[in-house]
């Protein structure tokens, strides 16, 4: 991104976009954020009202998820919610407005009639919070468990981005680790790291971990799979959702087991703004083209 | 070490004995405790007091450090502290006695007529709990940097057996890392790993550091040096007793200076007790040739 | 695989089918030969005709690619090449045959009824030849370059298997190491890895290279980009076909250009062959549930 | 080093020996070689007799070793050998000059009165080619083994420089690493690298690999050994002396046994030449200070 010209508001959203804002700052751009009320100031960086922010900025950017249950944009910085009024709506006219889970904005204001962009979907935007999550479930994992991460007997269930993410990581810090996965090509790639690598299907024949990455959003590790391989083990389910850990066996068999979500915006709200931002100017910068 | 023979007694310590103890018993001795009267029961460990344990055991190990400022063992998990009594004396007389800090024990008990050991004395020691405290350090640098270990500005002071697991870590990790060191050959490696090394005494001359871990244990993180290179960032001291940051000066630039000392018995304690049994082993092993 | 039961018969291929061989005998299997009459012998392997090999077998393995030119199974190690003659194709009657690119096979000898495999379409197939071209590439280089990959300036183009394993090997190594891709999810795991990743249509900015990777299939190095980037550089071609060089410019412009196909089988046969007896345990059981 | 000031003369030498001075070019000093009479030229760099190049520079550089058993300075690309005539040695007179192994310069020419330094001697040169020497080795053996290095079966006899760059290099590859040591801090590096290790005393118990290195300087690889772990391996000898390989045991057994020696020079002269330049400027930095 060629820097000094353009501005954006940011409208609603935690920490992360308090991040955004500050390095779409830092880059030269004129920054607004609406929905920050309680917050005190920042250096050249304007707080004010939503409809404000719109009004005078000529990108949007709405945070993840871009609407809540209610239909308000979430705003823990405000006192309360944010409603989208006509006025905002109006404001956002014939602009760009970036936000996460962009059916939700629209199903709910189908009267916007701005350019809207996802940047949830974009397959980058997934690949970096990967390796946030990654990092944040370590760290989970390093408070967790008595012993280093060296030497720890792990085993990370699924190999998609997460999976990946762990799989280096944790391979690298010199963890006695096994990976499993379902498809051929993906154990080849395991095996070719030199990492250990299992079927997810033949995991029942596996035990003796200390700690578990679970990443597959499937009931996975139920009550019989949990007594065969993590009786003695940190479970950290990274599965969206439900997760893939039956919560109630793990709680009868005494197993530790940490549901950890959203893992970038709490570990890393930094990263995770800057990845935002980042997202962005790729979709930014692909509409220029 | 062949299994089955031999029987242990430790007496004092904390966490990391009572690991340690678990590790020797799962390797086939017997093992009982003492000092640890605050503690319920273990699995096929007995507890005991410190005489009874001395009295029925080949091996004796001591705590790091085996005794406090007043000449007592530590026993965290007992009412009080341990005076080594004529009577405990007596029992570990021509015993071998495995303690760390040797020096000191045998200052306050001379008349002590044991075959005495130095565990902290010996450099595998001391290797693997560097990268005990290298692992400490990343979990306590992930809990006090808001962005990811990944893409952060890392820069350690000091290339020696901390520095190097130090090094090893962030670098796989994604870190953008500078390690500073003073030997020409150090300087060497770190290039040669690919990693951006810099002379200690050219440190000045850096700057927009995100983390800052320091190993060095010497005043090198002074005012002059913390304002020009730390402004931004998290200190972590890792620096044996005073430390090589002026926490004053970091205080008064408001820079968050973290002082970790003991990170392997605090954040790791399963590994730490491990440790000391595979120096214990090292030492028996070598004895016996 | 269960071992023990089963028996193999490779009709015609080169070295790779003797690896293969080898190692299925070591697994247990019964093992013959067809079209290797050069061969003295081998270690309770039967060397014999392709029609006694194929009746006596219950699994038939022909080699990559499964029919030359000219319609014959290539055999390196036999006067001439193998038709498939009637007789041979009736005792391949009802059996399993394996081959690489089976349309050739098929379309050749339609009459063929057997249950086919193609063990050249899989995709773990693919990502351990990638691993072992990667490998082949690297030894050209060393041999190639005057100094050591170490420290090297290196550019891998393209991010696909090759590429990906090119990257993991040259990072680690401690290359000076850039990698292009086209997908901003591909430069964003390439940038997270800590290496520099760079747009392919930006390629023209770069400069400077010792050695340059190429694995896109496509006429990628032109002579302008040729004379921008590699002027100084040995540049390695990984692209099958035509490669992704253009190669009269190259030589004008006095660029070493190393045009380099079919590196499995020749640098690393063993593995190759490896590799063709894995996969095709792996169709097997798949082919059992 | 600020360059522009200052000037080279290079005396005697093979290639690392013209890198080095091509790098020194580069860097902006004025560089002349003397006994390099067989070169046609070379850009910016002045081709003259070893008195000329001597007289008109500040600053003189002989190779390694910097005499031959005939007590003469070795120059390959000269017709003959070069003899430091007295002209020659008063040329020199006040100089700065620089060599490997320099005592034998002393031994040979009392009268030489120059400050004489050896860059052979520093710590920062054995350490750069180490790594030089381990890549080198690498190349070696991947094309004596017919399989890839990753998920070959690889032992590295000894941890000191050579082992530890062939141990990180190795590792990295994917190869199924074991690395023998006495110390037990090594074998506690490398352990918590998660490399196999094993005691440099108990590898007769060892067998089954592919590829074995070895870096002690004393006959470890005996007969008995040999014919334990090796009998199907490529041992590479990197070993300097006699090596550490029994030549005619290894002979009778059949087995691949290669001793490698001056790696550097003769795999990666525009590195080992480099390497030179810079452990020179490393003394002159001393030097000034």
């Amino acid at each position: 991104m060629e820097t000094g010209c353009g501005s954006f508001a940011l409208i609603g959203g935690d920490k992360r976009q308090l991040f955004c804002a500050r390095s779409l700052c830092d880059d030269g751009y004129a920054v607004s954020l609406g929905g920050f009320d309680t917050i005190g100031q920042m250096n050249n960086i304007e707080i004010t009202s939503p409809f404000e922010a719109a009004l005078m900025s000529e990108i949007i950017i709405l945070p993840l998820p871009s609407l809540n249950q209610k239909g308000c944009v979430p705003a823990p910085f405000s006192k309360e919610d944010i409603v989208l009024t006509d006025d905002i709506l109006t404001a956002m006219k014939g602009k760009k407005v970036f936000c996460g889970m962009k059916d939700r904005l629209l199903s709910v204001y189908p009267q916007l009639t701005a350019n809207t962009y996802d940047y949830y979907d974009r397959e980058e935007f997934a690949v970096c919070n990967a390796v946030a999550t990654a990092e944040g479930a370590i760290e989970i994992a390093m408070g967790s468990f008595e012993g280093t991460i060296n030497g720890a007997k792990c085993l990370v269930c699924g190999y998609g981005r997460i999976g990946k993410a762990l799989c280096n990581i944790l391979r690298s810090m010199g963890a006695k680790l096994t990976v499993s996965a379902r498809k051929p090509s993906d154990l080849a790639w395991i095996d070719l790291m030199g990492v250990r690598a299992v079927r997810t299907d033949e995991l029942y024949k596996e035990s003796g971990y200390d700690i578990i990455f679970n990443t597959i959003p499937a009931h996975i590790l139920s009550c019989v799979l949990l007594a065969k391989i993590a009786l003695h083990a940190v479970v950290i389910d990274l599965a969206s959702g439900e997760g893939g850990v039956d919560k109630y066996a793990a709680q009868r068999l005494g197993i530790t087991n940490i549901h950890a979500l959203s893992l970038p915006g709490k570990a890393a709200p930094k990263t995770a703004g800057e990845i935002v931002k980042n997202t962005i100017y790729h979709i930014l910068e692909e509409d220029d083209r």
